[in-house]
């Protein structure tokens, strides 16, 4: 499989629907739902992609699991940092994860963010969906540079996936020698 | 003021958007919003009132603050139980809850839940906003009895605060004699 094969293949769609306070990003990934949904939920892991390649993660907390809290920093070149924060309502193992979502440059916006992870047979399909409290912060949102964000940062975890698979392949390699 | 005259002022009104996949119920109360406020987060109060007159609720668990989780069941006369579940988002004292509520008949349906409190001087005014996944979720929460529910556990909320009423100025007069 050539590398341009692969970029095709694993686009990532943003649709913002007309009618309602929606966004739904789908993006396929070269990995098994059990690396992928690791790499949403570990927060070392997730240090690693998620967000633009230009701002620094910082994790205060990343507890994935029903019930559990996270919160966490972008941090621009310029020192500038962003907070996130929320809840995360369901985490299904390999299959879902539910958490609200707010960023704290606006403490009263709050959206409700859903992931589904679809075995495609050792690839695995990632559906997310926004909800927002209005079509008005829904366009907000999409005019605040997240498209950007959410495509660079899926790169990120391919580039992430590929070198956990030779990490793992290694790890195996050394377990059985 | 008459009897009448309160039932007429505080009517709940419950809004299903044409388009929008939400439910606005609107109430005023005759209680300053820090009673009314208590009466949303504190379990031994919301056990009171929570829900219609016929079903009876036992709470798992209610922590009502920043991140923290809630569980209850609504149990009718033949031993049927209704589970409900979620997490607080925000618990912004005396002004604001939101949180995440899943039915456990449907367990893969999650709304986002506001409740804002707004000072009326010596009243409060409750805006509560269910944002669905869909206009189809919405309709199908509506046709489920809902409405009926939310009327019921309102006026059993009247009934809680005048009792608490009575009740803290009794405690009032004997902490003063």
């Amino acid at each position: 499989m050539s590398s341009t094969h692969t970029h095709h293949r694993n686009e990532t769609q943003i649709v913002a629907d007309p009618t309602q306070p929606t966004i739904v990003i789908t993006r396929e990934f070269d990995a098994p739902p059990e690396r992928v949904f690791r790499a949403y939920t570990d927060p070392e892991l997730v240090v690693q992609w998620l967000g633009p390649r230009r701002l620094t993660m910082l994790i205060d907390q990343y507890d994935a699991r029903n019930g559990g809290s996270y919160r966490y920093v972008h941090r621009d070149d310029d020192g500038t940092e962003y907070g996130f924060h929320g809840v995360f309502h369901e985490v299904r193992p390999n299959e879902r994860i539910v958490q609200t979502f707010t960023y704290e440059g606006f403490p009263d916006g709050v959206s409700l963010e859903t992931a589904v992870f679809e075995d495609l047979g050792g690839r695995t399909r990632v559906t997310g969906k926004s909800l927002m409290d209005s079509v008005e912060a829904r366009d907000s949102m999409i005019k605040s540079g997240m498209e950007r964000g959410v495509r660079e940062g899926y790169e990120r975890l391919d580039e992430l996936l590929g070198r956990r698979q030779t990490g793992d392949a290694e790890r195996r390699t050394e377990t059985e020698s």
